[in-house]
Formats: structure tokens, C-alpha cells, sequence
């Protein structure tokens, strides 16, 4: 997505970068060209001319406003929710992994003698469950790679595969469901450290909330990504849009003469543009200049957990190519 | 429901599928016809016209469209949560599969000895376990195809027998609330698991919220199946757009002339195509164009429930018939 | 409440039943008659006319149609809270049936021997158990046809008394707020099985959560009952509404003639429409044609849980009256 | 707040308590007089009076009604949304005097004898668990009258400190946030029973989660009643609307005449009315015509809780004052 | 942000502080500008004038007007969301600070003599449990006051660190993400106090909730203060709205003559004044007039926490510079 600062009044008219101008160039210049066209036959052929008054245009043009304005709020709200849903994954990756260097523990619980940090980081059963605690929070970096992934369709590369076990990692490979997958072996992960006791069925259930969320985040995603709104209301709009500005000249010319092509691009560039607009969020998860950052949300990620996993090396975050973050 | 991409500026025009013009196709031709009609009185009978102008159209179009749009607004809104209740439901089946997995197994609680995997493998007190895990999730998937046909009013088939055992699919048949029986089924395996302690008390809460899920999504579900928008508000909306648009051609014939079929027909084209649309989503649960794909839902649960017990020879995902998924 | 399928065209505009015209028919026709009246001034006496234009009736006009829609917009959202609350009963009700039922046990939890469900149903201790379980049942029957009588204000009958033991039966009649004393017993039920050790606390914790929800669901419902949108609003909205049909005729007639009443009554049909709508729907537990169907969902509730006790001799579900549901 | 019914058409225009007329009164006569004098101007000196036509209050008559509508959705929603809270205060009180009774007894956990209520009653145990119930019950209305005066700014009298010990009462006056030293006092509460062990660890979170949320209401209604929309937004609509109305007559008198002061009237009666209703409602805990009934409200919970103690000689409930509800 | 009461229809235009016009002015004047070069021509050189009509204007204006309230709308409801949000961070912090105190005690569980409060006050045990106590309250204070300099990007000063032991105030400086490590501080905390047996595991969820919500109140800030509104809306509605105000000139001198500057700045101050405004709330962490007062929130947390404490002397609230609240 693009992110810049407002720029002033006067550079405003010429950026390009980000703007929806380019996507509806040729319709617009469709409309100017009908516009001098309809110019040119009233100031030569009067009599060839269809009568349209103005009226048509403002009965039209509130119905059309109010529904592009509906198509644009339910659009946006997608694009917010789906945005709501990579924050909830941050969220959620972030306490996971914080939860479980709280709760899993290797001190033996039956054991009398009081607690002592620095006895429980020495010996073998602490040192497997520091494994298990940096294998559940790798699989939680590597399930927001490959729901990137599975969103974009793109392909499953080193990003996922790193983060899991060779075994795992040929298993993943001839799985249907992937995303889901990395779950489930999260789920068996949690499954061992309570087999071997290193955390409690009361604190596990912190764990498991936060597994639950992470499969709320991962449906609500394909919902989004799968379910458009109904196609039969982008139709509707698409074509009274399109009558209504390729008309537009025709009410406009006997009031405004050579003006016609000149108001009817401006008319034209709003109802065309905001019509895009809504449509280019509808979908947030592809790599338009609309589009979230997953990568960049990814890669952030990745290196919040690897912090708190008290990594070193940690990569660069993303940085923006210009104002574009993808 | 039609899932297509949108279609360039020409063929726009001519698409007919997952168009509601064929709906309302009588009523905007009617339209254009009392045009043409007060078009030919007008020009041959200008006396016994009745008088009218455009200002009554302009006050009633603006309150029409607000109104038209509220009820769109409300509609979708509906068919939204419809489909969020369906991915809420796809959430809650994928969660409850890996948790059974993940919480019910055969190990002997006091057993001092460590946990090993293999061993727990073999013996036949982990043999019923997995049993039991195995039911529950089928149960599961035999819900998902239930909630179908209870929402479309379709005959319980097979898709929802073959999970169940002779003795359940036989009171199946019995019972008035066949999608709550299938519930209560749940609950019973989830307390023979309890009683065999196969799970923990506390570890049983997560599954338990899963089953309360389900629950919520069916009530949720038959909300809005059986609760349609306030009769008075269709009846108000369709009278008011059916007066406004076989009147408007006495309000525009004077100014347009032998354009008002033309006009008349574009703009009730927009006011009975919003009307129609907002009533075919006001219940999304059917299988016309508009209506969410239930089939393709519950068999895509049944694939990933499937894969996550690891069976083989899964079933193909349902293929749309053209653009239009069931 | 109404539910019908929609008319056709022709039939559309003789529908009375579950119409809002009968309760605004006398306004409409006053305004007709103002129509009416200013004509006939304005055809014989012009010069006694007040001069009125158009353009007032626009600039209020879009100004009221906002408003209006503001307000139907509220009305419908308390509307479609309130059958969610109703729709939440039937979740929490069917939900704590099926709870009960898994989660309370006679069996012994510190019994050595292996459970078997044969056993456990034989003797005293499990009968009492199952007494219990029926008792907590039946008292949420009772406390769904409570709720319906608390909000209609009629009379507590046998629908809830019939559930209640003789004692508590008693008691409800001297208390003041008879839903929340069904609410208490349940507690107290709870209690008892709680002291009994059928249940443990922690799966008494799912029991719990559908109490607090039910609880929940009775403070809301008085919220909407008792609470009506501010009184000012409905004053405002009423006096713009009546003086705007009332002078409308005024800024018509020098444009429409003899048309004036009529387009002055389907004008007023619209406002006046939108306007009774809105206010019928503020408080949706009445038993007009739009309110909710609660003695039909407080029958089905009854007849779920019945069924899931094993109930037989089930009663028949409520059958509307013509289109019409209470 | 005013609650009555819808009065006739008749009575409609006479009613004055409850209507905003009174507060907006000024501001309407001096747009009438503006009406007036311009009328007086255009009939005797029209070479005097600035040019101005229709035009520029349609274009801003629009703008000006979406943001009207806009800034009184988002006070309705604050209204409304302080009412939710109060019922959910309703809610939390209700229930946790259900759970503390519930939930919290006298038996010793580890005493092998079967429970029996009557035992249970007569020693000094049981006694002084009951002590602790009523306790934390009193400690609730104790708050929810805090509640009131910590939003209305009124003096922590005798509502509050008959609920509370000596030694309590007397701490509280030299507390700054006072209902939050409430809630901490329930927290106290709730430790001693807990170290007393009348309650389980597990059974205690339920009432744990009723502090939360007493906690929830009281930062969200702080949030209501001390941010209040963005000054800027008001400033700006005031003084559109306040343009607006004062420069209409210039806008209508060539084409109303006399009748401008009236048509003036009528719209500075829909705008300055919006306005002012939409700026009452932003903070809702005052005494005003259209702020809740905290009052009653308080008193009702009051109510509500001792009889759910079995107390006797309970209070008559509120009665309101004509139609006025504090 | 500024919070004062109404001003007096008089004042109402004299007021500056706190109105979004010293942001506007230049474009306010600058259309007056292009409106009195307009008039000139029209008046000296009408030849010269390109011609232009009302019509396009209203055609238009309804569009943007519908579109600016969707833009203000979306950004109102960013800015109330994060209002809520620290909100919440006000709830959580007071529960958080109320349930270690309710829940952390250093009695010996296992211990069978009765519970005594003094008893426990006066052994090492005891007093360790404080030290965790307070040191847990303050981690809470402390992340308050980072999560502002997060947001606003200020440096950490003494407000954060005097809050952290030695240790970890110099970690904190070499973290990247600094709130989250405060959080993992907490969680650190938390660890010990359920190593050393101080909170049992139930318990202990009351504290982790609160925990999981502050790091949701993290992801949620992040998400409102990184993801503006997509910048191609901001775009098409600035150009739009220039092209508006710049070229309304040409249509009203016609029909308002020397009028026209005067009604060009009341138009482009309403239309680039809700412009502004919605562009301000986009961001609401800043400290620019209608920015949220993190300062003067995160101080207040700092006094009820360090009052739940029974610390003395307390710091004084921020006092306002003016209106201004930081």
C-alpha cells in the first residue's frame, strides 16, 4: 500500500503514484471524448440531436451517490476488517509467545525445594523445554509467512519452510490445507509439553486461545478473499455508472456549450473513481497500491519473536520501495 | 453464488448471468411501454394529459433512494453475517478437530512412567481413544452437511447419514430438531470421554466452547432465515417505487420527449434492481445466484476435517458450474 | 408478527394486512383534503392564496428524508437486537439442556472402578442426579414464557407456574421481579448439585455461563422496553413531517392543478409511512403485526428442551394465524 | 429523561415539556425577525438588498443535513451506548448477587459428611460466610450509587455510605477516585473469602469477572462523559447552520414574499433543533429532559439486590415526576 | 485536544482556538480570490467567461457531500476507537493493579492454621509477596507512559524508566520494541510469582487476561497510528473537492453577481473544513487540537495505581494550557 503524507494544493493535481487515475483513464477520456462529440453535433447538427434535459441526471445521480457510497463503506469495511485480522495475528503471535515462556516451565512441580532460576536453566529436562518453547514460537512466524501466502497465492518458499523441522517441512509440502496444517502441528507442539508436564492443563488453556484465535484469523481471512460482494450489485453499478456518465453530455450540452467535455471528465472522474476504489478494496490481500502491507506485517513478525526469543542476528525490517509497502 | 471477475467495458453491457435484470425485466419493460404511451398521448392528445412536473419526482426520489438504501444496507448486512456465521462455523469445526486431537488421550494420568509416544500407540485403551476422537469429528462434519439442509429445507441424505452410527442415524430420522440431536450427540461423546477420562475436566472447557459455538451458529442461522425485514418496509418500498416509476413518464414527457421510454426504463432499472437485490439477499441461505455457497462450505469442512484425521482418498472439492458455486 | 411471501405487482397495491396504512390512513387524507382545498382556492379565489414555491419543500425535504432515515436506522437496530436477544435465549436454553446433561453425573468421581453408563443409571443416587438435571431443565422452560409475560406485561399463567415446584410456584406470586427470581432458583439449583458433587466446579463454570448470558439477555430486553429514543426527536420529526405534508399542497399547485391531492397523499403515504414504521418498531415485544412472534419461540424453546429430555407427548408448535405469528 | 406517549396530531404542536422549542427559541424568532426585515427591505428599498438566490442553500442545504445526520448518529451512539452501560451495571449487579450466594458456602470441602442445607445454616460459620455475602452485595449498590454522583458531579451522600462500614465510609471521603476504591474494596471482599476458603479458586472467577466489568463500565462512561465530540466538528456545524439560516431570507423572499419569516421559521425549527438535540445527547449523565434516568435506575438495582438478599421493607422504587425521570 | 463548553451564538464566530480555520484559510481565500476575479470579468469582460451552470455543481456536490461524510464517519470512528481503546488501558491497568492485590498473598496454601491477616503482614515471605505486588503495579505505569511515547514518537524519558529496576531499564534501551518488552517484563513477573507459589494457576488467568488486553491495546494502537485511510480516497476526495471550490465561481456569478466571493467562502469553508477535520481525527495520537490527551490519561493511570498502592504523596493531574489538553 501506498502510505505518503498530504502533499500541498498545488502538487496534488500532478501525482500519479497512488492515485486511481490511471485505472480509469480510458473511461474517463471516453466520457470527454462523447462530450465533444455531443459538443460538435449541437453546434452543427442541432436538429440530429436527442432532447435530455437535466433532470434525468439528478433523479439518477443522488440513487447512484447514495449506492456507491453503500458499495464504498461495505468495501472499506472489508479492507478495515481484514486489517483488524493481520493486527489480531501480531497480537496474538506476540502473547504466544510471551505466554509460553510464562507458563511452560521445566521445574518439576511435586518437588519441595523452592524455586531457583538459575538450578532450573542447567539441566537436560530445562534444556527440552526451552526446545519446545522456541519450536512453538517458530511455528507461530512460519504460520503468518504461509498465511501470507496462501491469501496471495503465491508460492510457499524458504519463509515458511525455515522455521520447521525437515520432517515437517516435506509433510507440509503434500498438504492441501497449509496454513491449517502449521495449526495442527502448533496443537501436537502444546499436546507434548503436556504429556511431559512442562506446563499445566489450567495455564495450556492461555495457549490454546490464542491457537484458536490464530484459526479465527485464518477463516475470517479466506472469507474475505473468497466471498466478493455480490457480483450482481458491482453490475448494477458498473452500468448505471456508465449510461449515466456516457449520457451526461447530451443533458449538459444545451446549458453548458463547449464546457460539456471539460464537466463531464470531472463528473466522470469521481463516479468512475470512487467506483474503482471500492472495487480495488473489496480484495485487500493482493500487492495493488491499495493493498496491505502483509509482507512488511509478516516480516515484523518475525522479528518481534525472534526478540523476545532473545535472538540475535535479528533481520532488517521491510523497507518501503518509495512510498509503496507491500 | 456467481463468482466471476469484472468483465471489461463493453461486455459489461451484455452479461445476463448473475444479472438481476431477468428478474425484473417485466417491470422495467412495462415502464418503458407507459412511456411510449404517454409519449404518443402526449404528441397526438396533449389535453387530456394529466399535469404533472418533475418536482414531485425529485422530492420522493431523494427520500426513495435514502430509504432504498437503508434496506440494502440491511440486507447485506444480513447476508454478510450469514456468511460470517458459515466461516464462523468452518472455524469452530477445523478448532474442534485439532482439540480432540490435542486434549483426549489414553495416557494414564498417574501413570509415573514418562510419556512416550509410541507405546501410548498400541494398547487398546489408546485404540478406543482415538475411536472416540475419530467420532466426535465426524460428528462434526455430519453437522455441517445437517445445518444445510435444514437451511434450505433439503432432504437429509447421505451426506449426513454416513457419519453417523446405524443406531444414531436411525433416531436421526425420529427427531424434530435434527441439527440440535446431532449437537446433543456431541455433548454424549464428549461425556463418555470425561467419564473414561480420556480428557481432563479443564481441558474439556475447549471443546465445550466449541460445541456452544455451533449452537450459537445454528440458532444465528435460523434467525435469519425465519426473520425476514418488517413486511410493512417491503411493501412501503415496493409501492413507493412502483408508483414512482409508472408515474414518472407524466413528469418527464414535456421536457424529454421521445427519450422518456428510454429514460423511464434506465432509471427504473436502478430503482427496481436495488429493490430486487436487497430482497434476494435478505435471505441468503437458498441456491439462486446471489445466495452463499453452502455445498461448496460443507464439503470443503468435510475435506479438511478429513485431512486433519488423516484419512486418504479425500473427496474433490465441488467445482462451480460455471461462475456459479452452490 | 407478519411473515409473507411478496405479491405480485397487482396484488402489491390491495394488501392491507400487514400494511401500515390502516394506522396512517386519516392523515393521508387530511392532507388529500388540504390538496383539495387549496385548489379550490387556487382555481376561484388565486388572489387569497398565500405564495408559496417549491423550493422550501426541497431544502427540508432532504433534510427530513435524512432524519427519517436516521431514525428508521435506530428503530430497525433495536428491532434486530431485540430478536437477537430472543435468538440468544434459544442458544443459552437449547446449550445449558445439552450441558447439563454432559456435565452432571451421578458416578462417583473417586470410585476406582471403570465407568459404565448401564450402571450409573440403576441407582438411587443416579435417579436423584437425573432429578435434578429434569429440574434445571423445566426452570428454564418456565423462565422463557416469564420473559415474554415481563416484557407484554400479561399475566404470569400456567405456562410458567406449571414448571415450577408448588413452593416456588407460591413464591414467584409475591415477588417483585418474578424473571430474576426463576434466575435465582436456578443458582440455587446449581448450588445444590454443586454440594451434591454431581458436578464439578469447573465444568459448573459452562452452567454459569449460560446463566450470566440469560441474565444478560433479561437486563437488555428491559433496556429496549423501557427505554424509547428520546422524546424530542419523535416531537421534531413528527411536527417538521406534519407541517411539511400539511403546506405542501400550497407549493405544488401552481404547477400541478388538479393533480395536487394526489401527489400530496402518495407524498404524505411515504413520510407519514416511514415515520409510523420507524415508531412501531421502537419497542418490538407488543404484539402488532411487526413486533416479535415471542409466544411462537417461547412454545418452540418448550418443545426443544422437552425434547431433549426425552420427553414424549410433545405440544405442537404454534401455528400463525393466517400470515400472522405472535 | 421524558417518557410519554405519542400524543395526537392535535396535541402535537402544543407540547412543550420534552420538546427542544424551548432551549432553540431564540435563535428561531431572531431567523423570523432576519425574515421580517428583509421582507420590509425588499418591499419598500429592493435596490438595497444583496442579490441572492436559492442556489447556494441547496448546495449547502445538502452538506449541511449528511453532517447534522453524521454528528447525531455519533451523539445517538454515545447515548446509547451509556445506556448499555447502565443496563449492563444492571446486569453485573444482579449477577453477582446470584453468584455470591451461589458460589460461596460454608462447608468444609474436605468434610467427608453429605451436604446438608440445615446443618449448614446454624453455626458460626455458616453465619460468617453469610456475613460475607451481604457484604459484597451492599458493597455493589454502594456502587452503583457512587456511579451516579461520579458522572452527575453531585456529593457521595448518605446512598453510599449506608452500604458501607464505619471504618470504610470514613476512608472513602479521603479517597481521590472514589467508586474505583469501591471496586477495591470488593476485590478485599473477595480475597477474604477466598483465604477463608467459603469460595474455590475456580468458583471465584466468576465473580472476578463481574469486578472486571463493573470496572468496564466505569472507565467507558468516564470515557463518554469527559471526551466529548471533537470541538471543531460543533464549532463548524454551528456556524454553517447558524450562516445558513440567518442568510436564507435573502434566498427566498423573491420568490416567498411575505411568506419568508414563516418558511424561515420552519427551517431554523428543523436545523437548530437537530443541532441542539444531537448536543444534548453527547453527554448523557445530566438532570436535562434527554439524559437517562440514573436515579431510578440506582434505586432499582437497590431494589432489585436486597430483595434478592431477602431483605425486607424494601424501598418504593422512583417515581417520576410528571413524565420526568431522573 | 481542546475540550470548552458551547460559546454564545455571538462569540461562536470570533472563536479561533480550537477551529480547524487557521488550517483552511489559505484555500478559503484563495477561492473568495478566484470568486472576486470571476465577478471582475463577469462585470468588464463577460465575453471573456467561459460558461457554466448551477447544474454541475449540484450534480456533484451531493456526490461529495455523501463521500466527505463517509470519509469523516471512517475517521470519527478511528478516532473513537482509539479513545476506547486507552480507555481500556485505563480498565485493564486499575483491574490489573486490584487483582494482583486480590489474588498474589504469600500465605502457605498447605498450611492448615487458619487465615490471619496480621500474621501474614509480618513475615519475609509475606513482605517478598509485596515487593512482586508493587513491582508488577509499577510495570503497569510504566507501560502506560511508553505506550505514549510509542505512539507519539517522544523519546523514553524518566516517566518510563523511573518505574524499571536498574536492569531493566537499561535492557529497555537496547530493545527494539520497547512496549512489548515492558509486557515481557510483566509476563517475567508473573512467572515468579507463580514459581514461588505467591498465585495459583487459576488465579493466575485473571492476571494473563489482563495481560493478553494490553497487548491487544498495543497491536490495536499501532494498527490506527500506521495504517492511515487508503491514500487514494484522500486523493480523490482533495481533488474533487479543489475542483469544486475553485471553479464554483463560474457557476454562481450569473445568479449572484457581486455575492459571489462571500457565498464561494461559506461553501469551500464548510467543504475544506470537514476535509481537514476528517484528515485530522485520521491520526488521533498526535497533540494537535483534537488529538487524544494521552498525557494527561497516562498521569491519571500513574495516580489511581499508585493510590491503589496506598503510596502517598500522589502527583497532581496534568492541569490543561488553556483548553488544551495534551
Amino acid at each position: 500500500m501506498i502510505i505518503r503524507d498530504k502533499p500541498n494544493a498545488f502538487k496534488l493535481f500532478f501525482i500519479i503514484k497512488g492515485s486511481v487515475v490511471p485505472t480509469i483513464a480510458p473511461q474517463i477520456l471516453f466520457s470527454a471524448l462523447v462530450g465533444l462529440f455531443v459538443y460538435f453535433l449541437y453546434s452543427n447538427f442541432p436538429d440530429w440531436l436527442p432532447i435530455l434535459t437535466v433532470t434525468p441526471f439528478i433523479l439518477l445521480g443522488v440513487t447512484l451517490s447514495i449506492f456507491l457510497g453503500f458499495r464504498n463503506s461495505a468495501s472499506y469495511e472489508r479492507w478495515w476488517e481484514a486489517r483488524k485480522l493481520w493486527g489480531q495475528l501480531i497480537i496474538d503471535t506476540r502473547s504466544l509467545a510471551r505466554q509460553v515462556q510464562t507458563y511452560a516451565w521445566a521445574k518439576d512441580r511435586s518437588d519441595p525445594k523452592p524455586f531457583n532460576e538459575n538450578n532450573d536453566e542447567n539441566n537436560d529436562y530445562a534444556l527440552e523445554c526451552k526446545e519446545h518453547q522456541k519450536r512453538f514460537v517458530l511455528l507461530a512466524i512460519s504460520f503468518s509467512h504461509a498465511l501470507r501466502h496462501h491469501l496471495r497465492g503465491t508460492e510457499y518458499n524458504n519463509d515458511v519452510h525455515r522455521f520447521l523441522s525437515a520432517d515437517d517441512s516435506s509433510h507440509l509440502k503434500s498438504t492441501r490445507h497449509k496454513p491449517n496444517f502449521i495449526l495442527n502441528l502448533m496443537g501436537d507442539e502444546l499436546r507434548h509439553m503436556l504429556q511431559k508436564e512442562f506446563i499445566g492443563e489450567i495455564s495450556a488453556r492461555n495457549l490454546e486461545e490464542r491457537l484458536t484465535s490464530l484459526s479465527t484469523i485464518l477463516a475470517a481471512c479466506e472469507r474475505i478473499h473468497n466471498t466478493p460482494l455480490p457480483f450482481a450489485y458491482n453490475l448494477l453499478l458498473h452500468r448505471t455508472a456508465y449510461i449515466y456518465c456516457f449520457c451526461l453530455p447530451f443533458g449538459l450540452v444545451t446549458s453548458l456549450g463547449i464546457m460539456t467535455p471539460f464537466v463531464t471528465a470531472i463528473i466522470a472522474y469521481t463516479f468512475f473513481g470512487l467506483d474503482a476504489l471500492g472495487e480495488e478494496l473489496e480484495d485487500p490481500f493482493g500487492t495493488s497500491a491499495h493493498d496491505l502491507a502483509l509482507t512488511t506485517m509478516s516480516y515484523n513478525i518475525e522479528i518481534n519473536l525472534l526478540e523476545t526469543l532473545n535472538e540475535e542476528n535479528l533481520p532488517d525490517p521491510i523497507q518501503p520501495d518509495g512510498f509503496y509497502h507491500t
